[in-house]
């Protein structure tokens, strides 16, 4: 058995998605900026994926830029955001401590360049509050960036009101919704989003592509400068096969969302109460307000990398935290920052079920799971000083 | 028929990259920073592909760093020279006036920046010497950057002699190889380049895919800020269906190279022995030192965008220029640089062949041309003023 249980990294791309690029790969291959006829049907597809992923986010084609994937329209919407900012001298920014790290790295570089950084406090559910955001806003606030689901423990922001905040202020504001796309309703009018970031791997469409939303009238700065494609905001020639595969790829998941979300978050429910009865275990984030396909426990006297490698064997594909921090030997910033303490942020397990997920699946993932917590406890002197109570317990039980 | 003479704007994608990028879409779709059998698979995937494009261009693995595509290639390239050069005070850059927009724009930001750019003249045959770059360079010079082969019109430069004297000065050499990889001989060691930029789509692999090979030691500036990928350097899950599918066509292509070339350049050459049948017309470039692929006309009395539009209608995809630039009334930045005045300037037509063409269709696309501009002169006043004399020739014949 195969469990493919980390879609939060990134996921099989769907037949569908597939499908909708062969033909742009040598059949429609022309470069849509050219003026014959397969480059002028590369253009008719490539504005016709624009006006579908349009739709599916309620904003406008002209709105939607494409990028490389989510982490270049992170970087391209604050760069942005803080230029337009600088030219009023504003150059206060607000943020949250586990933003994924294409929004925190993209702040320290604007810190050097002389914007003040402010990160709120995302608590012990790792949720952010409206009246949080509406009192940090100052007169020299140039953009609030908060993500919409967390990519960790899936937490899930309340967009549309801290939206409607910033809104009201007068305040620009992002969200990086990478986790989000796909999985949770977007309409950026109705959510007050000025801008918006997503990623087509992440909802079963093909890696390196992306979208940056940017409400009419925001003036985006390049980060890569060169030809006058995409309004001249974002040079390179179009990755037609791509964008063709997101924009079927987010037409087919906002399609399902609403029955995939219904049976997964039952599956998700049952795996939560299933780890839950694992002892000295405690779910990251908060129990409701989160992903339908996110699941995230601490183990006590567990290190996640070799938790991971027996799931491997076991045929689950897992994770402890982000893949594109992994390799580090720190702990999760987004644990640290909901408040763990460092000893058990390292037996973090991250378990993100995909559309193929079942019953029978999500009863061999708790049966593995309890089976591997209690071999590596066996063999670790860590976990016989807690049982021994030479070390204090972190859970209650 | 139809047959594709653009293949300097994009390529049809070959079977091979195709089916080398297929089974990481839904098979081995793993993230390459997951710990887990199907992410260390993608890994092991990706880093093959780092090993065999560093073949292909006689570099180390560790010096390969894949982006988005050619443009982000340039951008990151110039983006790191320059902060090695402002950390010790040198502030010159020596480029062309006739290099992609890519290059040209990052230019001017870095001009924005307080970095002095010199343009070193390409001379009527489209062509810088060595001699010119020794003599640019300056005690505060921290980039020479000059492409490999020219986008428009073709011609390619003497890199190797022009990395010499970089090298014998202490000064990194960029080159934009976007035309030349796949389709001309590279060796970054003997020819002595520092860092050099590529595009995946320019030679039959997939778009939205590059490389920026950059010498061991040389500090990378981000472009794009994030996650961990690419040794810190390049943020983003990696897109390894398209870097796969790019490894392949690199192999490909530089296996095919010799005898590719060897039977295109005689088409080629046949084409323009053709086209300079036409009276009032002249190639654009060099007619030794070009691409084996191009060739690059200006026509008297023709405006390129009907003469493209009449050619499509008989099956040949052609531009006047950079797709990259399409769209701009302005006349070819390229054309102006090798000193075309503005009217013929706006007649240019080029036609890039591909390894599939022949003589057949190089035949037919003679009689084409021919036809076509014969049609246009015929309605276009501005032909009878020159026919009449009432307005000089630019050509001799």
């Amino acid at each position: 058995m195969h469990i493919y249980a980390d879609n939060a990294a990134t996921t099989k791309m769907s037949r569908t998605a597939i499908e909708a690029m062969l033909p742009y790969m040598d059949k429609i291959y022309g470069n849509p900026s050219s003026l014959y006829t397969i480059g002028q049907e590369a253009k008719e597809a490539l504005e016709s994926a624009r006006e579908r992923i349009a739709v599916c986010l309620g904003c406008t084609p002209r709105e939607i830029t494409f990028t490389s994937g989510g982490s270049e329209a992170d970087n391209q919407a604050l760069l942005s955001a803080a230029a337009i900012g600088a030219r009023k001298g504003k150059k206060h920014i607000i943020s949250t401590a586990f933003e994924h790290h294409a929004i925190l790295h993209t702040l320290k570089k604007l810190e050097k360049q002389g914007f003040e950084v402010e990160l709120l406090d995302v608590h012990k559910n790792g949720l952010v509050t409206p009246e949080q955001v509406a009192n940090a806003i100052r007169e020299d606030t140039c953009l609030v960036t908060i993500m919409y689901a967390n990519n960790e423990i899936g937490t899930v922001q309340p967009i549309a009101e801290i939206g409607a905040v910033c809104r009201e202020k007068g305040v620009l504001f992002h969200t990086d919704a990478v986790q989000a796309a796909g999985h949770l309703p977007i309409d950026v009018v109705a959510q007050n989003i000025d801008m918006l970031s997503l990623s087509a791997h992440k909802f079963h469409g093909p890696k390196g592509c992306g979208v940056l939303y940017a409400r009419r009238g925001i003036a985006l700065t390049n980060v890569i400068e060169g030809g006058a494609q995409e309004r001249g905001k974002r040079a390179g020639t179009e990755n037609v096969p791509a964008i063709m595969g997101m924009a079927a790829a987010l037409e087919e998941s906002c399609d399902n969302m609403d029955s995939d979300n219904f049976r997964l978050a039952a599956l998700r429910d049952r795996l939560i109460e299933g780890l839950d009865q694992i002892p000295y275990s405690e779910l990251n984030g908060d129990r409701e307000h989160r992903l339908p396909t996110n699941v995230n426990f601490c183990f006590e006297g567990i290190e996640g990398e070799s938790l991971l490698l027996l799931l491997d064997d076991k045929g689950i594909s897992a994770s402890s935290g982000s893949a594109c921090t992994s390799g580090s030997l720190d702990p999760s910033h987004v644990l640290l920052a909901i408040g763990r303490p460092h000893e058990v942020a390292h037996g973090s397990l991250r378990l993100t079920i995909g559309p193929d997920c079942d019953q029978e699946q999500i009863d061999y993932i708790i049966r593995s799971v309890e089976e591997v917590v209690t071999y590596l406890r066996n063999m670790s002197p860590f976990w016989r000083d807690l049982v021994t109570g030479k070390r204090p317990h972190v859970f209650a039980k």
